[in-house]
């Protein structure tokens, strides 16, 4: 699957993913009034789970058809879904379908991770399939999923099954670009080096496990708000793919991302979400009014203009 | 809401919790043909996954009522349900709900974990409200969910902040139960202590900010199958609940636990999921045929007498 993600971010020349974390606050109002109007009109009443969730589905397509000829990858964040409950996921369920209809890789924003046979099964609705009476049957299925190592191996070697039997993927935090991130992951082992470091060199070897050309489907979350540490790992994980949340809303900018690519330019794919959805609230995107889509869309060009023009003066 | 689940434990005298991860291999198969059956006599016809999400639902209730009124809590774990899709959550909301119909309180074991509005999101998602047009709406409301601590504060104070608005709790994952958790948890740091001890420092902390009696809202989630350090834990966070897991099935044993507990006994709820849930799959429970409900009941009292005269003899 990481082959199928670069061969999609060479093609659109654009190593960018837009993270689909809608949250109401961006979200125009007119939709939930829209949604609300159009059920009644069908003569269904929504609840407000329901008005919700149905705006942000109007939102993501939106979004999607605004952004699907020109990024080659989403990434819609789960816990967006999951406030508002089974509507919620409903609508995370259909925006993972659509998106891939629209020929976008699907990174699904889970950080799961638990133990033997619970990570297995995490694996199987998120990436793979579940057996019920001897048939496979898929359930979310997306391309790529986030997971969370402090289980270690147990955790992770049932999603590194999955992606083997499916192809897909998964990206293991490592560095998470939080403020906070530090408190555990750049504490200092014996042997000198932070736990993120220990982490990098779990994933590399675990790597190992599921090659896909030059880099592997186990791949990376490595912060862009963190360079420097995002240079070290880039060296110590030289067939590691690395999602790099951080940009944009979150403060990291092109420069800080330099590192995190190969000598190729390739290797990485950075992720915005706010910086992308709630375009149409800043000052640079006020010409689009409420044309939420045609801000997005303005807003992800200017970000791959930006990374592109920092990997070309590198 | 940790007070609540103290009184709970002691007015049943069983510090036992139910883990609710139906996995179709131990779910009678005969389930699934008259969730079928059922459903084609309303004109309905389900799709493997309703099938199996309805079977479940059928399993978990019988479950429930077999162990309501011996048992303080159960705790759902949401791989369980997510590997069936929507199906399977639907079936993940309705057990929440109706465990607390009936006098129960339910730990969602989510394990989630994320960065600042994502973490809030989850916390909203699972244990909170979600603000929709002004108004406070709830998605699965359970009364604990399990968060882990990789990302650090800005991934737990968000659902501490939940905590203290609603009455809930947390167990934060400290050392988890599983064969591969040291690779992380175990790793020494500078001063000499393990990681989980750190994080251990860390929940002590947190718990700080959620006090509720003796014990804090910020639980932890050590391991019945790591005896040494539990003892190790139980000193180092003295106003810190523990969830422990690894009873039965993973291979923990009463006289492991005993010093997860305090002086007085409490201070430390116990796990079990398949040691109960697949009893009647068991030589020692053949007597219940397929009666997994009444089998579920008997093995629930077996590790409750087993527990309370550990705790006796000590």
């Amino acid at each position: 699957m990481i082959r199928k993600l670069m061969d999609a971010v060479r093609e659109k020349n654009a190593p960018v993913v837009v993270g689909l974390d809608p949250n109401l606050s961006f979200i125009p109002a007119e939709l939930l009034e829209e949604s609300r109007r159009e059920a009644l009109a069908q003569g269904r009443e929504l609840t407000p789970m329901e008005a919700a969730a149905e705006a942000i589905w109007k939102f993501n397509k939106g979004v999607i058809d605004a952004v699907c000829d020109i990024v080659p990858a989403v990434k819609p964040q789960s816990a967006m879904y999951e406030q508002f409950g089974l509507p919620g996921l409903a609508v995370y369920e259909k925006t993972v379908r659509y998106s891939q209809e629209k020929g976008l890789i699907v990174i699904a924003d889970v950080k799961r991770g638990d133990i033997g046979s619970t990570s297995a099964a995490y694996a199987a609705g998120h990436l793979g399939t579940t057996e019920i009476e001897g048939q496979a049957q898929r359930a979310f299925d997306a391309d790529f999923a986030t997971v969370n190592p402090y289980l270690g191996s147990d955790g992770i070697k049932p999603f590194i099954d999955v992606c083997n039997a499916h192809d897909k993927g998964i990206f293991v935090l490592v560095k998470t670009s939080n403020p906070s991130s530090g408190e555990l992951q750049d504490v200092l082992t014996q042997d000198g080096r932070p736990v993120y470091e220990l982490v990098g060199e779990k994933v590399r070897e675990w790597g190992r496990l599921s090659m896909d050309g030059r880099y592997s489907n186990v791949g990376a979350v490595v912060g862009a708000t963190y360079p420097e540490q995002g240079r070290r790992l880039r060296e110590q994980m030289p067939e590691t793919y690395i999602l790099a949340p951080g940009y944009g809303a979150q403060g990291a900018s092109a420069k800080d991302l330099l590192h995190f690519f190969d000598e190729n330019g390739e290797g990485c794919i950075v992720n915005s979400s706010r910086g992308i959805l709630a375009a149409w609230k800043k000052d640079a995107y006020a010409s689009f009014g409420r044309d939420f889509a045609g801000a997005a869309r303005a807003a992800a060009l200017d970000m791959i203009e930006d990374l592109r023009t920092a990997l070309a003066e590198r």
